[in-house]
């Protein structure tokens, strides 16, 4: 159940369907005052690992159930035809096509840039280290369904999956009623290096990816995003079988603000967060009120206009405008609450920027909307949430690689490094350990 | 339970302490024949659970009570004081302060040599996209107590989260009966930069650090070797509150030798691995029947000597000698098996190496003992077991750090990308993500 966050002192509602305002809220309402509203999977867990365990033993009869169940789909088969793939390009527009690939670019320079470069680190004389980056053989990404094709998240996934060598790169997605995948998806995920596509949607994706089933094969890592269902299944398969990118919550984004900003900027940038989902949350974070009720006015005129008004409405009734006494006050918040994605309008952005810690994507100045990093100025759109940005990076390409540690010691090495290494495996008790040693120092 | 590994075919029992001989072994086996034998936690989740419950609702009540229980100690204070700490460096032998010393020295020279550059990246002309290595603020490092104090493993966690930058550096182990900690642990946490150390073991610990005490900080991520039931309580908080730094399974060794390897050396590498618990597995494989017998003959007349022979000896039940028809086949099974632990002792080892793609750590010709990287050549010792390491790493700097990224868009810049991100914003039907460039291009 998503959790409401409780009413605090010195809260106004300005606008019906508008912000809360928190002004100079005492440190000891921070907690609170950032409580996100999660929603708490494990209700879901008996139903999801149901499915998950009817897929792992009955693998595509299940996963073929199931699909008819929840996507409508009555489908014949399981993977997505080279002729469909490559139907796709003629079914978008010339426009289209054209940003997906100056998107791609962008995405695929910024994550080549993050090639690991091994260094051979001699220790000490004779005894040599060093770190061999190698893509994971089999990643899955899930690219979910839904009213709109989030084909930006392909190629979010499946550019670094390419760059960092992985050598089967799977992606699920579930096809429509009549049994078809969005030609948007199909283009980026052929243009970005899938490898096989498969019309499989929710935790019949997750499953089939964990263990493998005639038609899907199984991977070691999944990544992406999804509903409840999905994230519950991931969390279940990431226990034993598989790894996952991250655990997941609703999207969330905060705007740090000075009255060198441009309110309509603020305004936007805010509601476009809002409309992802109602579960999203928005924070504004400023020390000027004047701020504040521009934003919040400007909020006003943009989101009558807007398709999604009323998700965006829903996610703006737990979302918050906060007035702040000074930067460090600011500073320290956005360090606590930890945003996924951290907007910062201000005059001296930068030198507030060196003191972020905790955050997952950080945009820069008046003309860095968070929407150019959801989709083409080349960083990753796939963030911690919830705050996991205290412990977690966002998708980057060391998410699609792991790093073998090799060490070579010489007969000189070993003489060198021998004596340490009996002390501390005596002093563990392990003799074992000692006499791998013991007999090569002879 | 414990799973045991099925009867293969081919299979003799050379000696009747020993391991398995498998020769010439179908492919259709490999898969059965590299089972683990793995301990299915989630039997000793409800136990966990309350333990875990407990500590979240009484926090250092309920710590001190099953710590009365489990570690039959009575405390007062479950912090560790600097006289404590202070003292630890008169009860060591200074054999043992130097061994430390030396290996502190190694792993910090190789774990400094991880450190991340930033890089700016122009993706447009006015598009600056980088990433910027920041240390996980606060981190828990849980080191077992038993019957050998694992001054190491302290080594291997503490020395990379100081060098990480990690402000609060936790760590938390069991006191024996009297309320001591062993000085060796203490003497290593001290240099190796801990900033606090807390006499609480199992899952007790776990939760402590989870969740925080009055006593105990909270941490954000979890770091540590530990029985099934510390296991369990990783992956219970892992799931919602905390990160964790990898799954676990017992630990394990695949040697791969030719005619030029000494057999001595080999079953000593082998009998290492064998003496840390009676569930760990060794493998070795080659394509010479010599080498098993020599090496078979080596274990017999080394595991008489050993003080943990009974625990040897249960480990090699369920391990195996494995002869393969050439270097292609050892290769591919190696990377199925993806061990922990690999050491190559044959004449060609560095073109084997190349191969290797599923592997944690790697050890290189015949004086590279894994003893090495257990304690001194500078590797972390922290590596994924039970086939993980086919999408994980082993511990390494970028374990104790996330990577935030930046963009920051000129004018310019936005003018250059705006269009693109429109195009994409729209097919997504998201109209606040487009509204957020339209704004900025006008």
């Amino acid at each position: 159940m998503i959790n409401e966050v409780p009413m605090l002192t010195n809260v106004t509602n300005e606008a019906a369907s508008c912000m809360q305002v928190i002004k100079h809220p005492d440190k000891s309402e921070w907690k609170s005052l950032l409580a996100r509203p999660t929603f708490d999977t494990s209700s879901l867990n008996d139903t999801v690992s149901r499915i998950l365990t009817d897929i792992r033993q009955e693998g595509d009869a299940a996963v073929l159930r199931y699909g008819e169940m929840f996507d409508k789909a009555v489908l014949k088969e399981l993977r997505v035809t080279l002729p469909e793939i490559n139907e796709a390009a003629n079914l978008l527009s010339e426009d289209l096509k054209e940003a997906i690939h100056v998107a791609a670019k962008n995405i695929e320079k910024f994550h080549v840039s993050q090639k690991f470069e091994t260094k051979k680190i001699e220790t000490t004389p004779g005894v040599i280290c060093w770190q061999k980056a190698v893509g994971i053989e089999k990643v899955g990404l899930y690219i979910p369904g839904g009213s709109a094709p989030l084909f930006s998240t392909v190629l979010m996934l499946a550019i670094p999956a390419k760059i960092a060598g992985c050598k089967e790169i799977i992606l699920c997605t579930p096809p429509d009623k009549d049994g078809n995948i969005n030609p948007a998806i199909l283009y980026a995920a052929k243009m970005a290096g899938a490898t096989s596509i498969f019309k499989v949607g929710g935790v019949q994706a997750i499953g089939a990816m964990a263990y493998g089933t005639a038609t899907v094969p199984k991977v070691y890592k999944i990544f992406g995003p999804g509903n409840q269902y999905v994230m519950a299944a991931k969390q279940l398969v990431s226990l034993r079988d598989v790894a996952i990118d991250m655990p997941a919550g609703p999207s969330e984004v905060q705007v740090i603000a000075d009255e060198t900003a441009n309110a309509a900027f603020i305004a936007a940038d805010l509601l476009s967060q809002a409309e992802h989902g109602a579960d999203s949350q928005v924070i504004l974070t400023t020390t000027s009120e004047k701020v504040i009720e521009q934003v919040l006015s400007e909020i006003q005129v943009q989101l009558a206009l807007l398709p999604r008004k009323e998700i965006a409405e829903k996610a703006l009734k737990h979302s918050k405008a906060i007035l702040l006494k000074n930067n460090e006050d600011i500073i320290e918040l956005t360090n606590e609450y930890a945003p996924e994605h951290l907007i910062i309008e201000t005059a001296d952005y930068i030198q507030l920027a060196q003191q972020v810690v905790n955050a997952g994507s950080v945009f820069l100045g008046n003309y860095t909307p968070e929407s150019a990093g959801d989709y083409a100025s080349g960083t990753n759109h796939t963030l911690p949430t919830n705050g996991y940005a205290k412990a977690y990076s966002g998708v980057n390409l060391d998410s699609f690689i792991k790093k073998i540690t090799f060490q070579e010691i010489s007969r000189e090495g070993i003489q060198n490094l021998g004596k340490t290494i009996e002390v501390m495996a005596e002093n563990e008790l392990l003799y074992a350990h000692k006499n791998a040693v013991t007999l090569r120092l002879k």
